[in-house]
């Protein structure tokens, strides 16, 4: 079978099967028909074409780091796998502005502008993977958005293959600018950002960048008696005004497994470590990594303390990025991705922790503290299905805490497949119905990615 | 006439006409069959109700202070007057947020945070007046919008009035959240930001608030030669990274229109002006206004200097707020809003003169420069309808070649009436027709402000 003449296509089992999901290991995953590797946007809009001429749906993924089952392939599907499209097509420093191939990853992007002397801040924590158009699916966050703000804030515009009232399925559109500010008609660019695929593919994307930060970072850390106390101490930064470029949040099984796997020397002695992260440079940043440590004091901390020591802020931050990882050797993990107001951040400590032992679930809690996006991990053994299900029972309740707390059921990840129950919750009836109208309007046919968002589980 | 047995209405031609439209003196202007002024959300629901039984238009307004004509009267509309709603609903210190209603001035509510040591950065020129209701409708900028963004940056949840599929139209909607991250279904929120209450009314608004800002501002300022010259040390400015809290640039017609009014003791011998506002604290504010004058100074300006003086600085914002009133004393004004890339700006202020002489018409530009930004402004003796005329074809031509130079049509103002045909321009047939879908979609009977923004002129 060949879609599209000249583009490369997979029909191979076991390569297709490892592109027909992403890291959700607890979503469902249908069979594709075929992946495809376009290498151009037209490459794209010919292979929707055709899919549409053929009524497949089109399923497109980058690195497939997702945690939520988004890029997982619906049967009878076409994955489009664009992590080809990986040129950098444009880095103008005169307008602080790039423009991309949607498989550009992250990392490769960070490192390219900061030849320029730029920065491009949004970190998840698969930046070494993920790619840019996966991270505008999801509205991708990370690290440093409490500070810097999340993907859609450095969208400027994007280049997309649409279908419905744009055209037959397979027109080019561009939507947004490259001017810092512009409202002329609606903005369908945000829309487009965390979407999902579900409205079209994105194959470019044109992104804001910032100037480079050259003052090196100063951390401050607090330990911790016990997770809620952690959490009392964001809440008291929050409340003394303080934002840092990344305030994480582990706790002591994450750290053990980290520690256990990588021997970086970490005490894991404290049931919960508060990691700030401080990018203001000169004398204020030295001022305002202290005042973190003075909040971490005062809101009860075993020890607390400022420093600019690199290596031990490397160490810590090797540690959250490897959180994940460490934990999957420990089981199977879902992943949890709810986040709350940052005054209800120790009152969901709390209740998770509560359900982890009503449930008699292990639960690794990893957070984007400081944004209140907190990642309770729920690890089970392999193959043990009683405690599979008591973990999807403790999802579903972390869940509907986080909805009762203010908070939402998902903070960055996206819906996916996994949180679709969670967001029916989580909206009124009526704001999904707007949902799905949008939804039917841009994509009439429900070709691009199917069943995700606000398709029906 | 009682359209909603209970609600203030306004039948009194006098006091209808001067609700029936905004500060874009060339927009036309339609015959409302009266105003309204609802108190609450539940008010504003029951009048969207009867509205929509009795088939009539809603056009909201908060202040008037729009210069693009979307919140001028339609034939047979009701004006929705939000101004009654002006109540700061909440203020959440330790979630650094606040709820309020539409009505709410913009620096009332500055004033309100400001007392919980926070801060609401979108700073229209309107400020004063202006609601954040109108400020969400046309996503407002500002002169803090280079370094803090615009006010869809600051709208994490709104409360509005719709109809289509959400229900009857008078059904109120809850989009968006109170956290900092969120991605539960396609982003509605940033979808109605800037729709110009064509989608329904925005009743209530969540926003994200910011510690307040505590050290006394620095600023740098330069004088230049020509227009261009100053667009140059603008251009500069990016290639260097320098990223002020706001960049301004006045011309010399509209520095010597505020000295003439208000004797403030501006020098106008120069052609342009550029000011920088500098808000980063300590040495490294200083350092960072130090390298704006450098950065002046390199472009050639005639001198630049930075200062700490808060009088100087204060006088010159005032002179950049004033502008607009001042240049209004000397006849009629057609604002221009166009946006452009940064390295465009001084080949877009050479356009604008050239197209200035070329149709003998005078226009003083006022800019939010670091932005790309210009406010060129028209002006024409009053009752001249031959200058008239030719105002109407500079205008044009600037927006052609806002388009041409990559830029927008509207950076900030909206499109309202002034810019549909602009925005027709700058948009592809295929956008076009996805944002008409989109509105169809969540307005089908075209009750919600018709005719503004993709409406057709």
């Amino acid at each position: 079978m060949s879609l599209v003449p000249g583009i490369d296509e997979i029909t191979d089992p076991d390569v297709l099967a490892s592109l027909s999901h992403d890291e959700a290991e607890w979503a469902p995953v249908g069979r594709a028909v075929a992946a495809v590797r376009p290498r151009s946007t037209d490459e794209v809009a010919a292979i929707v074409a055709e899919c549409a001429r053929q009524g497949l749906a089109v399923v497109p993924r980058g690195a497939g780091t997702g945690l939520s089952g988004g890029a997982n392939a619906v049967d009878d599907c076409v994955i489009l796998d664009l992590s080809k499209m990986n040129t950098i097509l444009e880095i103008d420093p005169g307008n602080m502005l790039c423009v991309v191939q949607a498989g550009v990853v992250n990392n490769d992007l960070k490192a390219a502008v900061a030849e320029h002397g730029l920065w491009y801040p949004p970190d998840p924590a698969s930046a070494p993977w993920s790619t840019i158009g996966g991270n505008v699916a999801t509205n991708a966050g990370g690290m440093c958005c409490l500070k810097y703000g999340v993907t859609r804030d450095y969208v400027l515009g994007l280049t997309a293959v649409a279908g419905g009232p744009a055209g037959d399925y397979g027109t080019v559109v561009r939507l947004g600018r490259r001017t810092t500010k512009g409202v002329a008609g609606y903005d369908l660019t945000s829309l487009f950002v965390g979407s999902e695929g579900t409205f079209g593919v994105v194959t470019e994307v044109t992104l804001r960048l910032r100037p480079a930060r050259t003052e090196p970072t100063r951390t401050a850390v607090g330990a911790f008696g016990s997770l809620v106390a952690a959490g009392e101490a964001v809440a008291e930064c929050t409340r003394r005004g303080l934002l840092p470029a990344a305030l994480e949040l582990m706790d002591k099984a994450t750290l053990t497994a980290v520690e256990e796997w990588k021997h970086l020397g970490l005490s894991a002695d404290a049931e919960a470590l508060l990691l700030a992260e401080i990018d203001t440079p000169g004398a204020a940043g030295e001022a305002e990594a202290m005042a973190m440590a003075d909040a971490f004091t005062a809101a009860g901390a075993l020890w607390a303390e400022s420093s600019t020591d690199e290596f031990e802020a490397e160490q810590l931050l090797a540690a959250r990025r490897l959180a994940y990882p460490a934990l999957e050797r420990l089981g199977s993990v879902l992943s949890e991705d709810v986040c709350v107001p940052r005054s209800a951040i120790p009152g969901m400590l709390a209740t998770i922790e509560a359900i982890g032992a009503r449930h008699g679930v292990t639960i690794a809690t990893i957070a984007h503290a400081g944004d209140g996006n907190l990642h309770p991990l729920i690890i089970t053994p392999t193959g043990d299905d009683v405690a599979r299900g008591a973990a999807q029972q403790a999802f579903e309740e972390i869940l509907a805490e986080a909805i009762a707390a203010g908070g939402t059921v998902t903070g960055e990840h996206g819906v996916g497949l996994l949180k679709r129950g969670g967001m029916r919750r989580e909206l009124s009836p009526e704001v999904l119905a707007m949902q799905s109208a949008v939804k039917q309007t841009l994509d009439p046919r429900n070709l691009f990615n199917p069943g995700k968002v606000v398709g029906l589980p």
